[in-house]
């Protein structure tokens, strides 16, 4: 009999309908021998009407209140699901998060879970219900609501499996799983049977965004294996886990891209210690995150420095830089924000050499220009024009034949 | 400086626009030196849309869940009055009931209130804060939400009052006070200024439906001042308090009548000891709530018994009585659904007589036959033919003067 923590989102519970059907599935699995802990998200569309109510009376609500009407979301839905489970004669129990309770840091709308008290859910368990519980909340030490921002409810799940040491945490979602890349650019993209936490947030963090990357962080700090599964079709998902030293590892397990960049150099900057500090400093201080860093070797006692923002951040980048180029008396401030990021991201490439050539060699055979360079031990990323981004996603693709399995 | 706890219903907090009028009344309120805590009820119809999605998935939703579900109405609007009173620089927290918290039993759905513990409202007030806690909801020694029922918010009004020794309950709602009958029927009806706690108690639970009867015991039982405001008129509504000795009672407060009932009578039983309870019995049985009973001296042996009971259960009533007067061997059963119920209310009638007969007298004179009396200490009842119900009220309104300030 394993012990499984399972957590359906928002469109998973969207309707009363699909509730029962997340209530049938369930039924299914306790029939299988399976024990059940449930973490739900609220219905789709309720945070944004919760946040639309809270805008029309206040431009900035406090975090405090924020939470306090936010939370309300999962309480509906985790109350709504354990009454269809009883409907069918289940025993269910719903707890919200300061019912269990998931002890969270104070930052409001974006708290960090410190301990988690199992007890409830456990004699829950014990006494055979399906223990059902809000997402996405807890309450710090003084018994104030938390939330922990978009997307929480992952973590919450992970955190409960962590804490139940489950045999395994299942996130259903509305994709049935992680793919070599976005299968809208490669037609042939393949869902993967399994992946590793390094590699999932790899994959993550450059926008194949299946699972908030917190969670997967959380899951591999814990060794709590996580599956991907969708909530509408039948099939295994993708299982993350630790790296199998024992298993042959594939190449490259996925490619991962991003359009939403821009990139900025700043020209001919005296190259003297301190200087990235000087040049990225005011850039943090506007809370712009800057993703990429180049700074190539210098000549003259000069050199060039090149970094990434969201393409959002763009305008705001360059001003701030051309003010700081005045101050350093840098030669000139260059920009682009018709730029893509392409990632190759696998945990094989730690013990094959040869992964970074293959990779521009691809490229070059298909004429695309590489503007800047990252790597990292899993993974190799490249900026290039905005119009070459799905040609080069499709050219890697084959190159390292993601779609065939191995 | 006085300490003033305040109610607002469903329809005050309806709508964000209503959510802002209440907040500058909260923000006048306190520049003229009050501290304020305030208990808020759900927006008007959201505990009706919860319970329709609660009934699409469970015909009969077991309590703890419903509780857990409709308490989510109020977290809503403690949330949402914060940020409006935020948003003018006031500040404000919010508490559900968990939090306060509000100790009850743990009959879910209509769960009674053991304890408040006062400390965070206390603590809130001392910041200068406005609190702002979640009405009609409490947990249980576990931490189970609970819920009060229906109309509960105003008992949670007076409870926190009651704790806090707060000067005075203010009871926030549609109609700006209790008047001397329904305005509907009688035009001139007139708002009382003041009433007491058993008057009122004998209007609420005859139909003037103005507040919860629950709440108006505790407020009596604690002698918390109670006062009933409109929430969308200026004026002062009516305060509800205990008997002042000192002052001259008025003889009569005000006339409540009620068209929802229905009396049945069982003719020539035989007049044994615990005839009664052979009656009633069956009828308890089947959660039927019987309001008059009247019982007549017998002769031959025998005796009439007659009672009411709500008008949906007349049909129930009649079939079981007529079982009933099988075994009994009674003569015969009758009934009439078409009665209504008049009463006149007021501690004056204690140390004054001739008020029945004056209310009989006005009766008569415009040929209204009475087919039942009851009385109590402060209150007078009659039956009469439903057709006369608006005639009956508006001659005994006439009759004792109610629409002339005393």
């Amino acid at each position: 009999m394993a012990l499984i923590v399972q957590k359906y989102g928002g469109t998973s519970v969207g309707t009363v309908e699909r509730i029962q059907e997340v209530a049938k599935k369930l039924i299914k699995h306790q029939q299988q021998g399976d024990s059940l802990v449930v973490v739900l998200s609220a219905m789709s569309g309720e945070t944004n009407r919760l946040l639309a109510l809270a805008n029309e009376l206040n431009d900035q609500p406090r975090g405090r209140e924020l939470d306090v009407l936010l939370s309300t979301g999962e309480q509906v839905t985790i109350a709504l699901l354990c009454m269809a489970l009883e409907q069918h004669g289940i025993h269910a129990t719903s707890y919200t998060g300061s019912q269990v309770k998931i002890l969270t840091d104070n930052t409001h709308n974006k708290a960090r879970i410190m301990e988690i008290d199992d007890n409830k859910i456990r004699a829950g368990l014990k006494k055979g219900h399906i223990v059902v519980v809000a997402g996405f909340q807890g309450c710090d030490e003084h018994g104030n609501i938390t939330t922990l921002g978009r997307g929480g409810s992952d973590t919450t799940a992970v955190a409960i499996a962590a804490a139940l040491k489950a045999d395994e945490c299942q996130i259903y979602t509305d994709v049935d799983g992680v793919y070599t890349t976005d299968p809208r650019v490669v037609e042939d993209a393949r869902r993967l049977d399994k992946i590793t936490f390094e590699e999932m947030l790899e994959m993550a963090s450059l926008g194949a965004k299946v699972l908030q990357i917190r969670a997967v962080e959380f899951a591999s700090k814990y060794n709590v294996p996580l599956r991907v599964l969708s909530s509408f079709k039948e099939g295994g998902g993708t299982l993350i886990t630790a790296e199998e030293t024992k298993m042959e590892q594939a190449l490259i397990s996925g490619i991962a891209f991003n359009r939403d960049e821009a990139k900025l150099t700043i020209l001919g900057v005296p190259d003297h210690p301190g200087i990235a500090s000087k040049i990225l400093g005011p850039i943090a201080k506007q809370n712009i995150e800057v993703d990429m860093i180049i700074q190539n070797t210098g000549h003259d006692g000069t050199t060039d420095f090149t970094f990434t923002v969201h393409r959002n951040d763009y305008q705001d980048s360059l001003k701030i830089l051309q003010k700081i180029a005045k101050e350093l008396e840098a030669r000139e401030v260059t920009g682009d924000e018709k730029i893509a990021k392409i990632s190759i991201v696998g945990v094989g490439m730690r013990s094959h050499a040869g992964i970074a050539s293959t990779m521009f060699k691809t490229l070059a055979d298909e004429s695309i220009n590489i503007s800047m360079i990252s790597t990292s031990e899993i993974k190799i990323s490249v900026v290039v024009d905005e119009k070459y981004l799905e040609l080069g996603v499709r050219s890697l693709h084959k190159a390292f034949e993601l779609s065939e399995v191995k």
